[in-house]
């Protein structure tokens, strides 16, 4: 992959995409395809969200299971390879000037001139909302099984969460650690019955429902999580080396909040079915859009769309 | 692949698929993830409308340039390998019997029983009636810009039509080819005013109206079109290295006309934003679903919502 050195020069594009993940990705695709010069802006790793999946057995058409590093390779190989432009850089904030957007980015002078914008900026995980909890980021609080798994072999872990996410990453988790409490607020849980199972049926898993992360302590790193049992009140203290959290997302919308007419309590662009924001030329593909189901083909699907109306603002407006 | 041979048995399954294209094994791949038992009947070839596409470069995470064909393999073998059932057999009707719908298959004594059905039945391109026209397929008569147009960089093609999707297509068309030819049977256009007036200001393009194509000629490529003047009367000839047809398609819905609330005037199921037909438990997913962009990432991001869907579904009837 080679990073587009842009700081010194002035750069126009057709199209600007915020964020490198599948949605970016396939605007890229989609843009070069339509001939459009394209650039993926990305301020951290290319591929998004799926650089943080151990394996992917769900995107049709790669039948064999893949890393998520690997299908995240794939995917911004193959914008390259039809000529999009890739820059590792922060976008800060986009001013409008007429149809133009100006795209700031950390550490460059000018501005990036933009026809049109793909935000695709992603999601971040929430936290559990418990005391203490900003102290042990790193030091023994993780929201990435994949990043982290590998440190504790050998030890005990506790997961909070109840969807795709808390299982898929404590799946992973099973292949590392010995032992791992499953902390769930309720009964119930949304995630896929096949993967659910095999979760739950392995003898390293026990589960503790009904049940909140009230208070983390611990010094420097995490040792005890305070529960608290929502039916009954009563609280517990459970012994961990570490707690891996999946209990929801918020959009990466911060800096962006004039590229959408309306954006939701959780940072979630509102867009139509065809992607708009509702900012003339600015679109919103993938996990940072309100939408049903987050998937890599509901992410890819957004951004074909977006890529088509970008196609056609440009076409009617330049 | 194996076809499932239920002639003899009373079959039962938690989601039948009619149609084995993108959308259908996507559904396929999802309805196995969340461990539904799972059967895809194919009328004809699995695959769908890709295998009638030459070569795909829009479908991420596969940078290659990959046949239609062989894609379509690496789909159904996805769906294959997470437990899918793939049976040959053309579905004839559906009966609902409370929540369970009958899915009657021509020469099966039984219908099979289903808890859910997702319509993936795709469409058919028109064509315009010209002598063979069937030859030509795959061959230099395309009915996709999108999928074809850059295999004619440089080239010169014609485009018949007289509607948004002709003017649309073959604008996507003037970034690639050298010239082409806008054959129209009439003279006035329905395709909107502005996209009309800058697709025929291209000095690439060349209008020919009043015409249709009688004949298209070429071994094995299609070099030749013999048109025919409807007011004249008159025939000429016309060299070219491709064609494109975009006189409107037919969703494939002949048959299951009482599978949703609603069907438009070209046969496309009529959905909400989650693939329900209006009929309970009952999906339209891909090319059979009127929507506004048709491309595999658009076939599998419904076949994600409608297996999603009847998951839901599932768990709440039965």
């Amino acid at each position: 992959m080679s990073y587009y050195d842009l700081t010194s020069i002035e750069a126009e594009y057709d199209m600007v995409i915020i964020g490198g993940g599948p949605a970016g990705c396939t605007a890229a695709i989609y843009g070069k395809r339509d001939d459009l010069s394209v650039l993926i802006l990305e301020k951290q790793f290319m591929g998004g969200a799926l650089i943080t999946t151990y394996e992917v057995e769900n995107y049709p058409g790669i039948p064999e299971t893949i890393s998520g590093v690997d299908l995240a390779k794939r995917f911004y190989q193959h914008a390259e390879n039809l000529g999009a432009h890739i820059r590792n850089g922060t976008c800060t904030n986009i001013e409008m000037d007429g149809n133009i957007k100006l795209v700031h980015v950390d550490g460059m002078d000018k501005p990036i001139r933009a026809k049109t914008i793909i935000l695709c900026t992603g999601a971040s995980p929430r936290l559990p909302g418990a005391t203490n909890e900003d102290k042990f980021f790193g030091k023994g609080l993780s929201v990435c099984a994949t990043c982290d798994g590998t440190f504790y072999k050998g030890k005990t872990v506790a997961v909070i969460g109840g969807g795709d996410a808390a299982v898929e990453e404590g799946e992973y988790l099973t292949r590392h650690v010995d032992k791992i409490f499953l902390i769930h607020r309720r009964v119930g849980f949304r995630a896929a019955k096949v993967a659910l199972d095999r979760f739950l049926g392995s003898p390293k898993v026990e589960t503790i429902l009904d049940t909140v992360v009230k208070s983390m302590e611990g010094d420097p790193y995490l040792e005890t999580l305070i529960l608290e049992n929502t039916k009954t009140g009563e609280t517990t203290e459970l012994k961990v080396d570490g707690l891996f959290v999946f209990v929801g997302s918020t959009a990466n919308s911060q800096g962006f909040e004039n590229m959408a007419t309306e954006i939701d309590a959780n940072g979630y662009f509102i867009t139509d079915n065809l992607m708009n924001t509702g900012v003339e030329g600015v679109f919103a593909a993938g996990d940072c859009r309100k939408k049903e189901v987050y998937q890599i083909t509901t992410a890819t699907n957004d951004g074909t769309l977006a890529a088509k109306g970008a196609t056609k603002f440009i076409i009617e407006n330049f």
